[in-house]
């Protein structure tokens, strides 16, 4: 295992304390339970957007907290979902008085541990909301969840969300729209190696010298099959075929797209899969209104890629490009 | 060799096409000569800044075209320098009557065909001026260059360059304030891994297992010694002290810091290197007043990190925060 690591045990606290020292300006870390929060928390009278989950996808989620985007996320150990008490302390730190709202994805230990969380905080009085986001059609349940995994949509809802929530939504209203960006996100990737846990110490899975997983999970988890490495273009057609069917996208769709890299992958290579990507968008009357690409939820140094595709409405597009200040994800400011 | 590619030697070309697809709004793609140019190229009035080198970097060079940073780049074939009819033609495309600015890594190649396509350009009547980078302070002389090897402070040169050239520095002064941040840069890299030229298809180089090699150079080339892997923190040591102690950096100095991926290396791995450096620079006396982390200048696939360091005065750190808005880099718009 070759990593810029100390201490395996110690991988998220330190790299949340080299957040902490990079983005002083931007975001507080609290330790134990450890939580990465806005600066400027709490907001009076802005509802609380708060996601969290296993580490090892940077930027994913701890990346996006800030102003436009979450007012707090909590990182559990690598590929482990963050307990209970990490989104309890968080929301009490970060709330407004008006409501948290839950950015969740689909594993079966992240909804428990939210579920866990939201119903302490009811208890308590406060207002809470969840968003559930699973949106990776490669397979309909999977070795950490009930149902659909979440993955790349993630990224967007926490963009879009956190906008709304900026301007002043309120809690059910944002909720509503949570549900709505929930409902038109589709995502697939692939592998091309794996990728190691550092305190397992040994690579996830083992793929072929000529092989290739299509549909991986963002923890490694088996995806619909493997097969003989394949150039590029067909990697693209075999990920875009089962999201362009699956909600379906249709002629006169407008979307926003991510191209994402599971971690290894080069910048580069994105390109070369977006450029296939916009030739099949292209072809089926799809129109790619907006566009990420880069490294933005990741598995480690996994070699590999992941296409999201949200289908937007005026709404949706109108607070994508509200302003974002946040380490990973940042315009308009 | 695993890469999401289709043919290895369209890999550039391919490349390019995604990046035009994807960011219509900030640039454009020429092909055959190869360059990438400013949308809204040419600029009246403004010095043109232009680079370029060989691919396999990215997001440096063509990801930093844009606002307040690069008037075009031209990307050579992958760890190849670009050829003096990229940069001519590039110049003539962008130049806005009042010069060019060209910023040269220092490679054998880089130098000699900036040099050609500087030479035909001021025969035919234009000024240019150009800022040569020799920042790495690893060995002082490479594989493919006399003298130290031009790489991060790059990135900073062509951000801080950039916004001087938005703000109406004539050529001479621009050129000046270059060669204050090239002599003011230094960095150092290392590797845990090789990468592999698609081309090639087989690595650069070979590691042991447990194998790393400090002071690597960005398309692979040999650094100052293989030693077993470290610790993070005992690395970033042997790291930051030949670059502190080289120009020197002393207490009561201001710094950009950049900490960057060399493509394989994920962002939690980048803080905790990030987290060591800061600790170092804070007990020398070096005050971090802005930073980069991530992946900016890097080499294909490679894991591993380099650190650069930027003694800045009050004017590079004005023209530091001036708005940028390139596909790589952006902030304040």
């Amino acid at each position: 295992m070759k990593k810029l690591i100390n201490d395996p045990m110690n991988v998220v606290p330190e790299a949340l304390e080299g957040m902490a020292k990079a983005h002083p300006d931007l975001i507080k870390v609290h330790f134990n339970p450890n939580f990465v929060y806005r600066a400027d928390a709490p907001r009076p009278g802005k509802v609380a957007v708060i996601s969290g989950g296993g580490s090892g996808h940077e930027p994913m989620h701890v990346g996006f907290v800030g102003y436009g985007m979450l007012d707090a996320a909590c990182p559990g150990a690598v590929f482990t979902s963050p307990t209970p008490d990490q989104m309890y302390e968080a929301a009490k730190t970060v709330h407004g008085g008006a409501g948290i709202l839950m950015i969740v994805k689909n594993y079966a230990g992240d909804v428990m541990n939210f579920d866990m969380a939201a119903d302490l905080l009811r208890g308590e009085g406060f207002q809470v909301e969840s968003v559930l986001i699973a949106d990776d059609v490669a397979v309909e349940s999977s070795l950490y969840s009930q149902g659909r995994r979440g993955t790349g949509t993630t990224v967007l809802a926490e963009k879009i969300l956190g906008a709304a929530a900026e301007r002043g939504y309120d809690l059910q209203r944002l909720a509503a729209l949570g549900r709505r960006v929930a409902e038109n996100g589709r995502s697939m990737g692939m592998a091309l190696t794996s990728c190691t846990v550092p305190h397992v110490g040994k690579p996830t899975f083992e793929l072929g010298e000529d092989e290739m997983e299509i549909g991986i999970g963002i923890h490694g988890e088996p995806g619909r099959y493997r097969e003989p490495l394949k150039k590029a273009d067909e990697i693209v057609e075999r990920l875009m075929e089962p999201i362009l069917n699956d909600l379906p996208f249709k002629a006169g769709d407008r979307v926003i797209c991510m191209v994402n890299s599971m971690g290894g992958t080069p910048l580069s290579e994105l390109y070369i899969v977006y450029r296939k990507v916009a030739e099949i968008c292209e072809k089926s009357g799809i129109q790619i209104v907006r566009n990420l690409v880069g490294a933005y939820i990741t598995s480690l140094e996994m070699a590999g890629t992941s296409i999201t595709l949200l289908r937007a409405d005026d709404e949706m597009l109108e607070l994508w490009d509200h302003p974002v200040k946040t380490p990973a994800l940042r315009w308009g400011m």
